[in-house]
């Protein structure tokens, strides 16, 4: 059995997990957290469940790796370093270059670098991450897997800003999307659920994690997509606003004295469900709370997703099914129904029973005549299979 | 038989119209053109047809107050001045003070002013000609009729953005849409071609001018709209983008070095159809341009159409009938077509023959399960209505 890391470098976290193939199973994962910080701590928890934690001094993503590496044998999840076939890295943005995956080299680990214009928080330390293995472990291929590639089958038209044309052409203004992985993901479980091949399907995906979106996927192809240049806009999220009239950043800019950066950096962190309710950006938190300004984010965010939908359902002329995944669609009984409820008018007869519980399945009737189900997301197990299948795949099983 | 007229006053232009009551017949119109600018010109229209144009110098609101009484009894339009028994003010923005229509008095002028914020190019010019005709007709109301009332019945859910609540609470940062006095009397028309009363109805109205927004209107109250804080967002118009990433934003600003004053222009005036085709801001000009970039500003256009419509479908949960007005609706034979089209899927069966000429009439088939029709809208009898609604009623006619 041949093992495939999956990463995820975040600015000051490293999140993996180690699966073998062929048979897709997590055998460790685990993070490092707070590097760079003060009391860093690093944690890996075996197939068997069994987790250990440290505090360790973690200055930077190569530290972390070398942790990870020496932890895999000392707690013999790894009989060699050979057995690693390779290791995927998430990257948010691929933007127009990275049309697929790819095996990195030093030009293409340059070029994410010189894409972070396009994700500023995501891209600088997600190439760290990269570089941090080519380091630790030369000889082992480390492939890229874009956030952005799944959306790549955008047309022009929507991925296109009604602005001056040029400002493309300079500057590459325009829709990138992100969460291509899960996406990805989801749509082929789907398929695979509905017995069908995905091309003549038109399925709309909605990913309510702490980040949200929803994207239209029509015959196995995303075909728009709520996120755009950033994962900024769309519908509401934890802390991110989704989308908002910019005129009405000038004003408040105006009023308060803020920057552009300063005022951005209120529409990502202080925002979404956070910034309406008060409270928290966590829709758990948020869920049984009966504050006039929890049930008003709820209700926001749901009135976001449906006008989404609704845009995507007409975009495509209509939809077959709809997949409900990430923390709120995967754990949010309350939510998915609304969801369901606010459909019943196109057609969807909701299970409700079924709704009761969490778990991959469908919440619709059978006769349902637009299916809603959901579907657990698993971005690293797609990661990893995009690192089988781009790293001699013909030497695996 | 009792005269009103309806007025929109811009920075450099003064448009009128003079109705009788109750036969709503305009009885002369015109305007009053580049006002403060050289070359500044007067024309009126009398019943018959007759245009009277004449260069003149024209410095303000008042001095084009004053021409056009002159003209009204020179050309014999009125015996006597008596007979305006009214005068309606078109105003874009009455924040959340301003709920309806109201004869305006000096602490209403200055509260118009207050709210420039919300529309700095459009209050201060309408609030200078409100005065103007106070002074020259100090014995005469004068009606503002706000562009946002009609969407004064907009639930929070709709018209809050998902940032800092606070922000509305100093600030009043919410969505205030425009176009509602034509979204108004189309709403009505409506009601008569469908000869229902509107508490059971889910119509969407398109206004689709220079300026363009997509309004849900549910029982007869406005329920969502696309245009936001501002007239910039929402859908694809003439000049204006429509809505945009704020990041995206962030990131031209610091490649183009531009302000966010600046780059608000850019997204107000040379973005929209102008931007995407290079070519014009005018339908017209972009409809039979065979040039790439004309037919993707027209399918980025149609997109936005569809998916707001989309949208506002799905917030209502159904819709009875789509209304297209203004520009583009009321005289683009190929973009009825396509908007129709779209909507096959969801049971409008178009009348094609129906749809080859303009006028008033429905353009779907008597059995479609969703109308479309084409309505004219009349924003200048609307404003004339409420003058007479707020005015003394019960001496006319």
């Amino acid at each position: 059995m041949k093992k495939v890391l999956a990463v995820n470098s975040g600015s000051s976290s490293f999140k993996f997990k180690l699966f073998s193939f062929p048979d897709e199973k997590v055998i460790a994962k685990g993070m490092g957290d707070r590097i760079g910080l003060e009391d860093s701590t690093f944690s890996i928890t075996l197939a068997d469940g069994t987790k250990y934690t440290k505090e360790i001094a973690i200055p930077d993503q190569e530290a972390a790796v070398s942790i990870l590496i020496k932890d895999l044998q000392k707690y013999h999840v790894l009989k060699s370093l050979n057995e690693i076939v390779g290791v995927g890295h998430r990257v948010v943005n691929g933007g127009e270059y990275f049309k697929d995956s790819t095996v990195i080299d030093k030009n293409k680990l340059q070029k994410i670098l010189d894409l972070s214009d396009f994700a500023p928080l995501h891209n600088p330390p997600e190439a760290r991450g990269i570089e941090a293995f080519m380091h630790v472990l030369p000889k082992v291929p480390q492939v890229a897997v874009f956030d952005t590639s799944f959306h790549e089958t955008l047309d022009p038209v929507h991925y296109l800003y009604s602005i001056p044309y040029e400002y493309y052409e300079k500057y590459r203004a325009r829709k990138y999307g992100a969460h291509g992985t899960s996406v990805h993901y989801v749509t082929l479980e789907a398929a695979k659920m509905m017995h069908e091949d995905l091309s003549e399907s038109k399925l709309i995906i909605c990913h309510l994690g702490n980040g949200a979106s929803i994207t239209a996927v029509k015959n196995g192809k995303s075909y728009d997509t709520s996120m755009g240049f950033s994962p900024l806009s769309g519908i509401t999220m934890g802390t991110r606003s989704g989308d908002v009239d910019p005129s009405l950043l000038q004003h408040l800019m105006h009023k308060t004295g803020m920057s552009m950066d300063e005022m951005i950096d209120v529409l990502n962190q202080k925002s979404g469900l956070l910034g309406i309710s008060g409270i928290s950006s966590d829709m758990r938190d948020l869920k049984y709370n009966k504050k006039p300004r929890a049930i008003l984010a709820r209700k926001i965010f749901l009135n976001r997703i449906v006008r989404y939908i609704g845009s995507f359902i007409a975009e495509m002329g209509g939809v077959d099914a709809i997949v409900l995944t990430a923390g709120v669609g995967e754990g949010d009984v309350g939510m998915r129904k609304a969801i369901m409820d606010s459909f019943k008018y196109m057609g969807v007869d909701p299970d409700y029973e079924a709704n009761e519980t969490n778990g991959q399945k469908f919440i619709t009737k059978p006769d349902s005549k637009i299916q809603v189900m959901i579907i657990p997301t698993n971005e690293e197990l797609m990661i990893a299979r995009d690192v089988v299948r781009l790293t001699n795949c013909a030497t695996l099983a």
